[in-house]
């Protein structure tokens, strides 16, 4: 069953991907946007990482951490398939008897999709690190609100040879829950610290209405509404691009849709409202390495520093 | 779309499950087998990881990190899909459009299955920390070959209450990959270096011949080969049950195994063999609570300075 890869190997023709993978930061795995990365890179994450929920301790967040997995009934609660089908991971497994892994194996063999016995499971690849919260808040909330912190791996099938466009990445969150009032002012906030934050690790961001990239005809209205509203907001810093900046954070009110969709409550018996805001780990590592260097002994000493590297 | 779980919840009746989900410390998703887990469960996890690190320092490993997905063609070349099909998660994506879009809703909202327009995408779940591994090491080792450290979430499709067989965990592994000799050298230090770091933090391990849960009539023949030749061996400590104590560690001789399936070989020139040790971060911390109690605090000072608690 040695056989050789039935997909074809990616080129790697973005050049910053390029001397990524010279220098040895990222392993190449045969699929595009999806890399294995060496323990400097890892410490670079690891870095972000703290320096992100350093940032947001005044908050007092609850913190979880959620597997990078989650139920699939959870997915369909949250509209997520009506928005963005497109990127979902749906992960299907095997239950047939040893005829039926017979003919999986021969398929193996020739080369040919082998899943024909496969079933949906329970389980959906995690879409973005706050959904697992909005599952776990269903029922009222208390006077003021909940914080909550997450970091999740999450997973987008989009394909790319963008290195900041990955299939499998990190994301750590911030989601507040509680008052419209509350869910603006987080938002609001977020973007000005999270500005801050990027500036004092020698990145140059700035701030941008956006829109999420929602599927078909009708995901172009539910894009033009969301800009319209002002919901959402990204932070960018150039990392492949200096004309076409890369979001590597952004923070988003979804007024009262989670709120609806999963029965969470105001303590005033109000539907709660919620705002999140995420930092792409993996893109800031990439916009770090981009501004200062693949040699990270010679980065600023005050980097280094607030990312105890 | 705001609709009831399809899928019955499942009821939680094995009792020490039920006094972690009680204290908090692991949040329940509706799945068996997959849990979030609270901040303090987190920092025992972290701590675990960061002991396990620390105590194959002098191994001067190249540490490395995987995301939780595979290419599917390292699966495919890695015989797991003869060993253990019905452990595999199969990722799928919808490439349909808005007409395949609509049927897919349409089925959402009939509570049937809604994956009809879905394909295999180019990636798996994470079956074991150190597949990616064998995969990025085909082509010759250096004199003495390689030690590598990895560590990232693992997927395995066995839906279950036991707390200590979760679906998704996180998996901390050392490989080695060089002489048959230093193979079973590298397997038997860690079964000894193992069973002391255990020790070291209140455990009661013990270390017995073990199999993998081969599949299928064929299983069973690998599985008895497995025994015969003595190549896998398991680190158990009690944490559900006294007398039928949970693998929480385990340390393997592949032979030439992956060194044959990847093309990897020593200097000499002959087929590489590969040996590996591995952690399962969950069980560990599972273990530690079961032995320890709940609250954290009340922990043996020791144990805690050695996690960082």
């Amino acid at each position: 069953m040695c056989r050789a890869p039935g997909v074809a190997i990616p080129a790697v023709d973005e050049p910053f991907l390029q001397q990524l993978i010279a220098n040895g930061l990222l392993v190449p795995t045969g699929v595009a946007g999806l890399f294995g990365k060496r323990g400097d890179f890892e410490a670079i994450v690891s870095g972000i990482d703290r320096m992100v929920e350093r940032a947001g301790a005044d908050q007092r967040a609850e913190s979880y951490r959620f597997p990078p997995v989650i139920a699939r009934t959870l997915l369909e609660r949250s509209e997520y398939l009506g928005a963005f089908p497109n990127l979902i991971g749906s992960v299907h497994s095997f239950s047939g008897d040893d005829v039926a892994h017979a003919t999986l194996l021969h398929a193996v063999e020739q080369g040919s999709d082998w899943t024909g016995a496969f079933e949906p499971t329970q389980v959906v690849l995690t879409p973005a690190a706050c959904y697992p919260v909005y599952g776990m808040m269903s029922g009222t909330l208390p006077t003021g609100g909940r914080t909550v912190d997450v970091m999740s791996f999450c997973f987008r099938h989009e394909p790319s040879m963008d290195p900041a466009r990955m299939q499998a990445f990190r994301m750590h969150e911030f989601v507040r829950l509680g008052s419209a009032d509350a869910c603006v002012a987080f938002r609001d906030g977020w973007l000005e610290r999270g500005t801050e934050l990027l500036t004092s690790i020698g990145l140059t961001p700035s701030v941008a209405p956006a829109n999420d990239p929602f599927f078909g005809r009708r995901g172009r209205l539910l894009s033009k509404t969301q800009r319209e509203q002002s919901l959402k907001f990204e932070i960018l810093v150039p990392i492949t691009s200096n004309e076409h900046p890369t979001a590597v954070a952004s923070s988003n009110w979804h007024q009262d849709h989670f709120g609806e969709l999963f029965g969470i409550s105001q303590a005033n018996g109000t539907v709660a409202h919620t705002a999140c805001v995420g930092f792409g780990l993996e893109r800031v590592t990439l916009a770090l390495l981009k501004t200062h260097g693949l040699t990270i002994q010679a980065w600023p000493a005050s980097v280094r520093q607030a990312l105890a590297l």
